[in-house]
């Protein structure tokens, strides 16, 4: 019965998907004497909660008493941009709220359901959780793990080239161009190194509809993309760019640019910097260099890679190639191949 | 009618697998009023050929006359381990004959079609053509080409590469590995450079049941293999040893090897080398500079990419590498992706 109704609140939840980064997708469903008598989801950022948008639209108020609420997420207990659900909940005058998992911002995690319990409402929790945590696997993996969730994504060659020497070099064919244009609306944030701004010169955008386009970052310990003003990223204001550099200058950069200057610009020190700006997963594009920092470093959890039936050979650029010497062969888990055009697309996890 | 008969004759030809190299298989059924009297293939080189091993077999020698004979290969007219087939099928009475393809082997070539029509006997060819080409892919390939088939087989990681610097690295998982084992019985020679040789030292040897086990060869240009007689390709006499080298030397080689000096070692030499022996098909197993010079030279045709769900980065050794610069990328025709054990074996022709 219970899962019943956290279906029809995770239905709820998906409908604000894509606009309201950097919250999590929660739904809301509101039930008496077996009936659903209200559903809400959280559909913007800034906008109410589904708790408060499902006690708000019930058209037959009076049944709120007594009634039980389904919500995907623990309620939350502090003021934000909204004022507590939990205190709406007890206004209205439900009596119980069943919760799909508890919320692991500190912020709220298990204060809610603390502050409600104390109240006399009883809380049931852990419905369908497994279901509702993948709702937001983002937003749990950051808070869960104190930094954003990375994945390493890649288009390579049958021999494990990513280009031509130098070059910007067309792999994939269309099918897999467009998968990794829609996909890259997943992410907070999409990470190059200079060298792939330098040689490709992207926009870094994605087709998927989102309020959120991804932030755009680049990682130039020299600068070197601070002298190209010509580059796309300069010019194309659609989503916000960091540039994080080594090389302390006055730079004059659109207002859309933001230049994060480090002493020493390591992985860690990135990610712990996109953790402090609430990104809460990146898509890191490369180059070689940069996804064999990324990998050297341990901080990545997914690798997609792109294959197609082509061949390169020669000086042609390696995948993850560095001068660092590797000792050890890292498995992978593969979760899914599919087929895209005469490309493959392999996912795998930290096996 | 005919196609039921040359499936028939088919079926003998397969009996002859890995017995016969480096004759083609070939099989033949003999039917006289709609009846089959009798049966052949050829079983083993130097033995008879499957037109005569038919007409000997036959237990009702009375019904040849004017009966029709369906055989897969066009049948020989020239003297060689046996007398031609043409004049036994001319003396057993026989009146028609039934061809699946001509043969490519310039001995033969439409001359043995020919003679039997200046015989006054009805010849049909191309039944089943397709089919019965595919028994003798490589043979066919190697008198039509003038070279023999040519496949380089790589084991890589998600990002390219077939080892830890310097060090024998076993990537793929043991289905994928038996595959491989299995499938070198398919070829007549397996090729490796001396890097491999001497890092890797592999037997090469085939878990298929064949009386002609691959050749195996080491390209060497400095002769390097020469001075590690504790390698096992020196100690295991399964099948022979070809070294080229330009290293001109006296060298004290067991007798199932030979050392071929060459001025110039380039792969048409090798090419060539390999044709003037009647090899017909190489399987080219690397490392990264022999597969790149086979890729630069042109001469190869089919790409085996066994890809294992690992990651090596760094400065592991990268698949299809030299210092030669590449100013193309070559397309590849996906023919087949398999899964064995948690590895993907993918098969491409030249695009």
């Amino acid at each position: 019965m219970h899962e019943k109704y956290m279906e029809l609140a995770i239905d709820e939840a998906l409908k604000g998907k894509g606009k309201n980064f950097t919250n999590p997708l929660v739904g809301a469903v509101i039930v008496n004497d077996n009936q659903v008598i209200a559903r809400g989801g959280h559909l913007a950022y800034g906008e109410p909660h589904a708790e408060k948008n499902a006690i708000h639209s019930c058209k037959t108020p009076e049944k709120l008493f007594n009634s039980t609420i389904y919500v995907t997420l623990e309620p939350c207990n502090h003021y934000g941009k909204q004022p507590p659900c939990t205190q709406a909940i007890l206004q209205s005058g439900i009596k119980r709220v069943v919760i799909g998992q508890l919320d692991p911002n500190p912020l709220v995690a298990g204060k809610g359901k603390q502050f409600l319990e104390d109240h006399g409402i009883e809380v049931i929790t852990g419905i369908l959780e497994k279901k509702v945590q993948k709702l937001n696997g983002h937003y749990n993996f950051y808070y869960e793990h104190q930094r954003p969730f990375i994945t390493l994504k890649q288009a390579i060659s049958l021999d494990g080239k990513i280009a031509l020497a130098g070059q910007r070099t067309a792999l994939t064919g269309a099918e897999a161009s467009e998968k990794v244009h829609e996909e890259r609306g997943d992410y907070q944030a999409i990470l190059i190194g200079s060298n792939t701004a330098l040689i490709d010169n992207p926009s870094l955008g994605t087709t998927k509809s989102t309020a959120f386009p991804p932030y755009r970052i680049i990682l130039d310990r020299k600068g070197e993309t601070l002298s190209h003003k010509e580059l796309t990223i300069f010019h194309d204001g659609s989503s916000p760019v960091l540039i994080f550099t080594e090389n302390m200058q006055k730079a004059d950069v659109p207002k859309h640019v933001e230049v994060i200057c480090e002493k020493a610009l390591t992985i860690p020190v990135v990610v712990s910097e996109l953790f402090s700006r609430t990104i809460q997963s990146v898509y890191v594009e490369g180059g070689a260099k940069i996804h064999d920092a990324f990998l050297a470093s341990g901080y990545w959890d997914e690798l997609i890679t792109y294959l197609t039936p082509k061949i390169i050979g020669g000086d042609g650029t390696a995948s993850f190639t560095s001068s660092r010497r590797t000792e050890q062969v890292t498995a992978i888990k593969t979760i899914a191949i599919e087929t895209f055009g005469e490309d493959l697309r392999i996912t795998g996890r930290r096996g």
